[in-house]
């Protein structure tokens, strides 16, 4: 027998999981049940906090071994890894990169940073990301290639990149999306910010893109206080990324100088160590975080008018963040959720207001987005951390 | 009875602070004996490494009662600390920027962020920092005021501010340089790096500009592994700083709205911890510091060929990093000291390549500069860590 979706049964399901638990439950923490102290206190040991230090090469390879990527660039964070991205496939002043409108505002000002401007798209209803076949149907109609190079016919600007964001850590249909982008010679960049631990087809995000994104800001299913990274398959990319995040000083004892202008991107020392903590138990955060996504998933089951939000075809998703999604009729009980949740110390929330209706992008060109505006306003996040699933697979 | 400077003196010179310590001796390395272990713990502990935690708020609170400031922000690095610095006096795109061809490429880097472009200036050669005469002489030249604003009347752009970086932590003469920003309608804005507890005529260097960047790099006098902070005495500016290096977020309990361009440029808590820590050793750090300069100072007055970079007029230099200068006849030598000093493990660096000299700045506008140009030929830094000062004062 189905049970109607209300705040109050919202509530009691939630607490299901978390009522062993402290009086507030974050909606992600971390948890740190490794390393950290001892590889932490070895910075502190041996005085190397900041730009030198062997934790910064390390967790490059942990995330080299883990991704399959050839080549991670350990940055300060996951806005600063999109920033380089862009540079990195060529993205230039007055360039129209491809962004999807919901997506967190890092996406959009990525694009910004590089004097580019964002070009909004509409969301799948199954991954909540990109949708590629409604991209490719918008492409025939507003864009045409000229001389290997995409052009948008309405504002005359170069489209040059297309940014995928895999929301909540499910992945985008990245094969239809690698064939659109190349059929209007597009660069893909993925902003793997949130899926970490999240495969397509077998293969881990973040190796579609030419260049890709991560992030190990705190809420993240691993951080390293603030931080991020740049995966590539491309060597001569990898090492211009590195370069370029480091002020683009060319090697020298004691010689300061520098080749191109540079960012001081580079990920802190002490921020890696924890990382590298915080990466030796990623494949222990995975199947508690999938025990706790199966809990949710059973028990939404038995509702009506709210559904979870399952892993999507051809994917195995890390679950980063658990989100249930309101049917149209029960949308109107979004914000009587969030108040009565919260109010009892159990957190959650929307998912981000759609970008292209924020001020300083109520410009930028757009597509329909009638599926981001529904998802805007069914989505509601709920707790996800790693140990509220081992609570639960222990019970 | 005098020295002659060489390699071979120098080295031996160096020897004597250096002689008890480890094989290789850093040019500036940190010192961890205060709370560092204990707070960063209590991040780990309670899992507030991020964005969240009582350290930001904290340490911006020792900034401002140190400095005597009225608002402090803690974010990421110096460098981004100057790029919010530059947008904050409202730097914008083709805008000048005056800053000296001798400092750090951040410097530059932060008005080329701007989409501004770096006009070169010259250096005292008491202060080694910018010139404020011989900027009033150039400005007389090259600049016209109409309706507030100072254009250049070469290049038709308006000059918007002026960045003097305090070199070493000597700051440059402050007085005469805010007279010459306010006859030209120059906004002031302090890159204060290298000179946290530096004080020029009694006040804490970045009180001067209309906002301030200081650096906690690694190598700096306190280090928060990679960090930096705003510095402003004007409180609507402050507040500015906070929200737009904190992605312009419009605060809410859980929605996701920001109301402008902004950036993810916020200290981590971890390393907000380590820099309270440090900030508390702070008063313990300059006394030893002082201590050595005033035994390399005592050193160097009986050299010939060489002299030490003392504190300049009105001022209190935190002696960040020690510096000796060749005279004319004996440049010829600098290379060769370097190499002495570094292959004997006693780290020394010249100063930075004019950046007026490296390739994506040689087209930058720039007046005269003779004497930077004979500081580049000229200055060797040398060992400089505070436990080298308390280790000869001991001795």
């Amino acid at each position: 027998m189905k049970q109607v979706v209300s705040a109050e049964t919202i509530v009691s399901m939630l607490k299901q999981v978390t009522s062993s638990d402290k009086d507030f439950v974050a909606l992600h923490e971390p948890s740190f049940q490794g390393n950290e102290w001892t590889y932490v206190k070895d910075c502190l040991d041996t005085g190397w906090v900041s730009s030198v230090g062997k934790y910064v090469d390390r967790l490059e390879e942990m995330l080299q071994e883990f991704t399959g990527v050839k080549r991670a660039v350990a940055v300060v964070n996951g806005t600063a890894a999109l920033h380089i991205c862009l540079k990195l496939v060529g993205v230039e002043r007055d360039d129209e990169v491809i962004i999807p409108a919901l997506t967190f505002i890092a996406t959009a000002n990525a694009v910004t940073y590089c004097d580019a401007i964002p070009h909004f798209v509409d969301s799948s209803e199954e991954t909540l990301g990109l949708d590629p076949l409604k991209l490719g149907d918008y492409l025939q109609e507003i864009a045409e290639v000229r001389n290997h190079t995409c052009f948008n016919k309405k504002t005359g600007r170069r489209i040059k990149a297309v940014v995928p964001m895999h929301t909540f850590g499910h992945p985008v249909e990245l094969d239809t999306l690698v064939e659109v982008c190349q059929r209007y010679h597009l660069e893909l960049v993925e902003d793997a910010a949130e899926s970490l631990g999240s495969y397509y087809k077998g293969t881990h995000t973040g190796n579609w893109g030419r260049v890709s994104a991560l992030s190990f800001n705190g809420n993240k299913i691993v951080t390293t206080g603030g931080g991020g990274a740049i995966l590539t398959n491309d060597e001569t990319l990898g090492r211009l990324a590195k370069h370029i995040t480091t002020t683009a000083k060319v090697p020298h004892k004691w010689e300061f100088v520098h080749d191109q202008i540079g960012y001081n991107y580079r990920m802190p020392n002490i921020n890696a160590a924890l990382g590298c903590a915080q990466l030796e138990q990623l494949p222990d955060f995975l199947p508690k975080k999938r025990a706790l996504a199966k809990f949710y998933e059973n028990q939404f089951l038995h509702f009506e008018g709210a559904s979870f939000v399952s892993e999507p075809k051809h994917c195995r998703s890390n679950y980063w963040l658990n989100a249930i999604r309101l049917s149209a009729d029960y949308m109107n009980l979004r914000d009587e959720i969030l108040r009565a949740t919260n109010e009892q110390g159990m957190m959650t929330r929307p998912v981000w207001r759609l970008l292209s209706s924020l001020p300083m992008y109520a410009d930028a060109p757009q597509m329909d987005l009638s599926v981001a505006k529904k998802l805007e306003q069914s989505i509601v996040n709920i707790p996800s951390s790693a140990h509220l699933g081992g609570t639960y697979v222990e019970a």
